[in-house]
């Protein structure tokens, strides 16, 4: 009877429990804790809050030593901020770290600071060098220090490697275990070291070929180790691999390479092409979605908020960008402000000047995002950029015919005044042609100077939408009409 | 001496040409390819596309003979558009139809339809039945069924299987090979099978244990394969697959489950609960991709529209938001010329009335977002929802305080009237808690009648903070100065 076999991430709830009769019951378990639309069931977290309340640690156990931990994650947020620590300590050894890793950073750092360092230290001991990293790495020095101290010297040391390579660096998604053979070995001597092994990484696709200097020689993945024969030399059947990752390559980087590539598992190497760690397809979607929420959030201007960040965090994360707002704003202000002559003869235009800079904003921004996304997805590259800003500008013009038909026509009727339909109509020309043109060349701009498009272009744009709109319908009236 | 190892699609460029020793030399093909910041390099655009020119066929496939699918697409989008079909027709059969899947889709359609379908029919035999369905898919039904005739029947009865799931599911996104052994078998029979097996996956993680009717029995991940001795029964060894994916389920659920477990692949059962296909991570990454750029389009109101887009494509795609928001802004300059007389009497109001609905406009948006964000990665529920509406409140209620005193302050200074400044910052606190309350509650509210947030909740909050604004503003103003 062999070793139960480790399990990989995938299946780890099932396996937590080491034996293979069990899966049939924990799949049986699933449903309880989540309903048909997989969110998790009101009647679970209740069960759960009253073992809290109660303080009954085995009931708790119970409720939750087959949680994978991402069950586990959503059980503690859907819980009252007192009841989430406490629910750690409760379950002390028996809680699984791996979940802290997936709650969002906010409420990590508040669970860990009510928790003796000594438990973090212990807690800390099965995780993957990437995990402990990732819940280390928010804390404040002391605290972060308090636990490291309590970590053996090894754990420590392993820790401080990764810890040492910067934030959102491949070096710190990255898994420090691995599987790695020599070349000159078969792949029946490679089968037999897989089966006798004890410590073998949680999940692995593929084994590594490295000379006794560690540097990278090939790669194997495991479909072509089943493929082949014993005998066979495991340098015949290597694969070269084409895709190195340097522990310091930025995180999107090596995002883009495992999307284009379609990569399940690549190699990182150090500066001295030595084999460090390995990152797999499953941290890279997190940071998929970790880079893509940063855009959406930068384009409206909220900074890396989280749902669970506290009221003062908020207000101050948005403060920064209202403010800018507000100076655009002003600024649009004394653009109308030069014409308040011409308002006050005609204040038919104080009623109709907001359609005009609108519909720019609303253009403008159209374009823009399409232009921070194509950037980001580098779908737009110096193959295709002069065809897309003429495109914008084009597509800004024929919108801004069409629209200047309707709001015109609509000026007219309402306030009796051909005149005023068609002062209205030019300006709405003008100003959705300004929307598309600067909508597209203000991101491409920033992003050459290497400033973040999603971050400035919004207000930059709407800026120029506002004042074109607004003196282009204001100065036009004034001169048709002749007014002051 | 065994058939070389079929190659994962992480490698499939190197393994192209099914020798072991060519890697390092294709490695170096690499960076001839793509500079340092991972772009296509204008170099080797240039060198095919004189290629092209000069309809020199050898030069060509020597050129692309290496290349990643991927890599084949981005030098496809980067060609002239006449030159785009022409480089898949010079290249016959040794064009690679994979990379067509990673084109946008228009530009896809695009080069199909001038290509003969005899070419395409023939092109899509190597590929896997999710990649041929992805191609076809987007065509009109005419040439649809021209492709399809001229495939051998097996291979039209495969694909229509494919085609008959819905759009979005996971019955489109699966592949319909893997490898599926009886619980009756040993490891060693299974590794046997695997070395002497003719025809196996591209790519796979995962075993499937299944019984004579096909209904899946259990899973095995290829480590607990070679990790357990050859005596060993399958059914021993295998685990319960607690993640059963129906091939109806919508790939955004799919997607869910993928993340939230990390998997790398999933087995895909119809309604008897037979086994169909499997799902691999790599696809599911697609489908994050397209999810959130969706949202993210939806939000700034340009549907799913591509940078490969035609001129008039791209007008009519946002021609409906643009109209939607004309609407709106009418509506807000209807809530104007209820104050006109009040605005004759004082122009003042016409110069600050816009700062108070930007303000708003912004604050909302900003909330909005975040619970649209909240709302797609299932950050919000009925746990946290009344925590998060109160705290948007009060987070608009706290900044609108903030900027009440700003932009009262700078108001009193310009028009040299403290009246002025308190009406203007009486407003713009209103404006701001409505911002915060709407921009959460809208969201919630189209979610809960089942209409998308991302594509709704803008308009209606802008609608929201544009009228508010400018009612509160205009409206206390007229009763603090008893103006008409």
């Amino acid at each position: 009877m062999p070793a139960a076999p480790v399990p990989t991430r995938a299946e780890i709830f099932v396996a937590d429990t080491d034996t293979v009769e069990r899966p049939q019951e924990d799949a049986a378990l699933v449903p309880t804790v989540r309903d048909e639309e997989g969110n998790l069931s009101p009647e679970f977290v209740e069960t759960v809050d009253a073992a809290i309340e109660a303080d009954d640690t085995d009931r708790l156990k119970a409720l939750t030593e087959d949680l994978h931990e991402a069950d586990l994650a959503d059980l503690i947020e859907a819980l009252h901020p007192t009841d989430q620590s406490k629910l750690v300590r409760l379950l002390g050894r028996d809680f699984d770290f791996v979940a802290l890793t997936e709650l969002d950073d906010a409420m990590r750092v508040r669970i860990l600071d009510e928790l003796p360092p000594e438990a973090v230290a212990e807690g800390m001991r099965e995780l993957n060098s990437d995990d402990a990293a990732h819940i280390l790495e928010d804390l404040d020095e002391p605290d972060k220090d308090a636990i490291l101290e309590r970590m053996s010297f090894v754990e420590r040391l392993q820790l401080q490697r990764v810890l040492d390579y910067p934030e959102e660096s491949a070096g710190r998604r990255m898994q420090t275990d691995f599987i790695a053979v020599p070349p000159f070995w078969t792949v029946g001597q490679t089968i037999d070291y897989l089966r006798e092994a004890e410590e073998l990484p949680e999940e692995f696709y593929q084994i590594f070929v490295v000379d006794p200097g560690f540097r990278l020689q090939g790669t194997l993945p495991l479909d072509a180790l089943l493929r082949s024969k014993r005998p066979q030399k495991i340098s015949e059947i290597m694969r070269g691999s084409p895709y190195l990752v340097a522990a310091t390559d930025d995180q999107e980087e090596v995002a883009h390479l495992f999307e284009r590539y379609n990569l399940v598992s690549a190699a990182v190497t150090d500066d001295s092409e030595r084999l460090v760690g390995v990152i797999h397809v499953d941290d890279i979607v997190d940071v998929i979605q970790e880079e893509v929420e940063e855009d959406i959030k930068r384009m409206a201007g909220i900074g890396d908020e989280e749902v669970s960040d506290s009221i003062l965090a908020t207000v101050r994360s948005r403060f920064t960008w209202l403010l800018v707002n507000l100076a655009t704003a002003v600024l649009a202000s004394l653009v109308i402000g030069l014409f308040d002559a011409t308002i006050q003869q005609m204040v038919a235009l104080a009623v109709l000047m907001p359609i005009v800079a609108s519909m720019g904003g609303n253009a403008g921004t159209q374009t823009m995002t399409v232009a921070v996304r194509a950037l980001a997805t580098r779908d737009i590259d110096i193959f295709n950029a002069r065809r897309i800003i003429s495109r914008e500008t084009i597509v800004g013009f024929l919108n801004g015919m069409l629209f200047a038909v309707v709001i015109g026509v609509i000026a007219s009727v309402w306030f009796g005044s051909i005149g005023l339909g068609g002062v209205i109509a030019a300006a709405m020309v003008v100003n959705m042609v300004a929307a598309g043109l600067f909508g597209i060349l203000i991101p491409l701009t920033l992003n050459k100077i290497g400033v973040d498009p999603a971050i400035a272009s919004g207000v930059f744009v709407t800026t120029v939408t506002d004042v074109v709109g607004f003196f282009a319908f204001l100065s036009f009236a004034a001169w048709w009409f002749g007014l002051a």
